[in-house]
């Protein structure tokens, strides 16, 4: 994302503005093929995140490429400061409003990721941050890799959805109203909603490992993406200190559960993490230091939760290790 | 404090500027007399806390009376609008640069807590906030109550003074140097300084219950108000997250031990630390929101830390409850 208005009164979400659906029939004018597209992200994004680890679940790598935008934007949004020239080497450009642009010239809206870019023509087809992961688990189903896991199974898509829109309004979306609120009682609200949820959801998985049945689904990625950012950024940022996720057991051993998931935690680069909030939000720190902490040795600690039953997986098998040029560097 | 240099590249601690002794023998031409003076305090301020503490373990509060400052500063610093029309009703000053303009007129420097002002003259004394815990150890022995501990020992001064100085330089200042730190490497060094600090005090008090000797001292009222204040603002607000103080194990129940001793928690209020440093360091926190946590409930669980031995007092006795009108607000 970044696309997030902050300039009003009170913190307010921008919806997604460009829908397509990439389909299997191709219905809607952009058919699922492999090569085809390209995967826009930064690895600081929690809403990107989510469609980083369904295509690592799913083994979508070599079909959906991936590019990696620097952590750090400019006035002109994200940019491949990473890449050679400061240019992605598959979409020739330099910053993804181009990708933006060749979609509806002259647009001068927000600029998100995860965008997804039609690699031939160079135009943007959707940046919807919260439909992507369940599209790419079902249309995208002819080129899943031999074991993927089914992320969005039909019978269970109901709960997952009531699951996800509680996590979304409160924790995904509650940090931001939290950390961009302007009045005491804005944040006070948000900051009452983000723990009563974080609450809830502790019991509902301390008898549980999954949030939705017994395997893991994109409801898992979307709490996943926000808990993995909480101690690093959130807390403090954010002002969400009630208490740190290393002081919720239950959502502690769920979260480093899943960073242990071959697919979750080996999309995580903290130090993108860090270095995009503290220094893009002049207007929460103007100092733009990035703190030392927090310790993340933790995160590789036994968690316990096997004895929970499910597995990760359900009649699936664990992905392989990420490919060689997206490895992120190893915990601190 | 709050005379802090900010404008400069990076954080300087002035030095105190009215040094004046309170003595005895009345040689510095300040004798110590029963009323005659009175203690300017706010309670967010960690160096004027100190000397809150020492006042109330020594039983001094009818002896030195006790004004408390605004937390919130404006451009004339601590004011009394907590007080009847806004006026200190002893002094009746409104602002206590009137104190310091009183003993230097056209005195145009930075105005700070503790201060000690002599009621009859209306003059500030001294704000020299690191001599004047012991000094009311010492020169103010004779109005000290019945019972009173001795703070600093004759025979433990050397040694108290080197603890003492290293938790001013790495954590009592150390927090403050992260906290306003302007540039990465001095945030870098300075939160490198203060937390292999807290490790070695951490190993320090694993095997003992007070940092020197086998009572409370002034080298532990020291340590005490940097830590008590540790999770509530410097671990968020001035990014020291490498682990809250409830993390640090020997620490956290050093300080709840301190806490839970009459004379410590009793001289807390969090809501006057949290407003102070998030209302006040506007260039730390534009927006002016004070965040609703951290959970302070663990402050009153046992800490087991009498199996070390020692006793707080010493062959003294504790001191009795604050006087009604300067009791705090019960934990949140």
């Amino acid at each position: 994302m970044s696309a997030e208005k902050t300039d009003k009164t009170e913190f307010e979400r921008s919806p997604s503005h460009f829908g397509d659906r990439i389909t299997a029939d191709g219905s809607g004018g952009w058919p699922v093929e492999p090569g085809r597209y390209r995967l826009v992200v930064s690895r600081a994004c929690p809403w990107a995140n989510r469609s980083m680890i369904a295509r690592r679940l799913l083994g979508l790598e070599s079909a959906l490429s991936l590019a990696v935008a620097d952590p750090i934007q400019d006035e002109r949004s994200w940019r491949f400061t990473l890449d050679p020239d400061g240019r992605d080497p598959v979409l020739g450009i330099r910053y993804l409003a181009e990708a933006y642009a060749a979609r509806e010239p002259g647009y001068t809206g927000g600029v998100s990721v995860p965008a997804v870019v039609d690699v031939p023509s160079g135009k943007l087809v959707t940046n919807d941050y919260l439909r992507l992961p369940a599209e790419l688990a079902t249309e995208w189903a002819g080129l899943h890799r031999e074991g993927a896991p089914d992320l969005y199974p039909a019978p269970l898509r109901a709960e997952i959805e009531e699951v996800s829109d509680a996590v979304f309004r409160d924790v995904n979306n509650g940090v931001y109203m939290c950390g961009f609120a302007r009045r005491q009682a804005t944040y006070d609200r948000a900051f009452t909603a983000l723990f009563d949820r974080l609450d809830a959801l502790s019991e509902r998985l301390a008898t549980r490992r999954y949030l939705v049945g017994d395997s893991v689904t994109v409801a898992d990625i979307a709490l996943f993406v926000t808990l993995v950012r909480f101690d690093a950024v959130y807390h403090g940022h954010f002002k969400c200190n009630r208490s740190k996720l290393t002081e919720m057991p239950v959502l502690w051993a769920y979260a480093r559960d899943l960073f242990q998931t071959p697919g979750f935690g080996d999309t995580v680069d903290f130090d993108h993490v860090k270095r995009h909030y503290y220094v893009v939000h002049a207007e929460v720190n103007p100092s733009g230091i990035v703190p030392a902490g927090p310790d993340l040795s933790g995160w590789t600690a036994p968690h316990g939760r096997e004895a929970l039953g499910g597995s990760p997986f359900g009649d699936g098998t664990p992905p392989g290790p990420p490919p060689q040029d997206e490895r992120v560097p190893p915990l601190g």
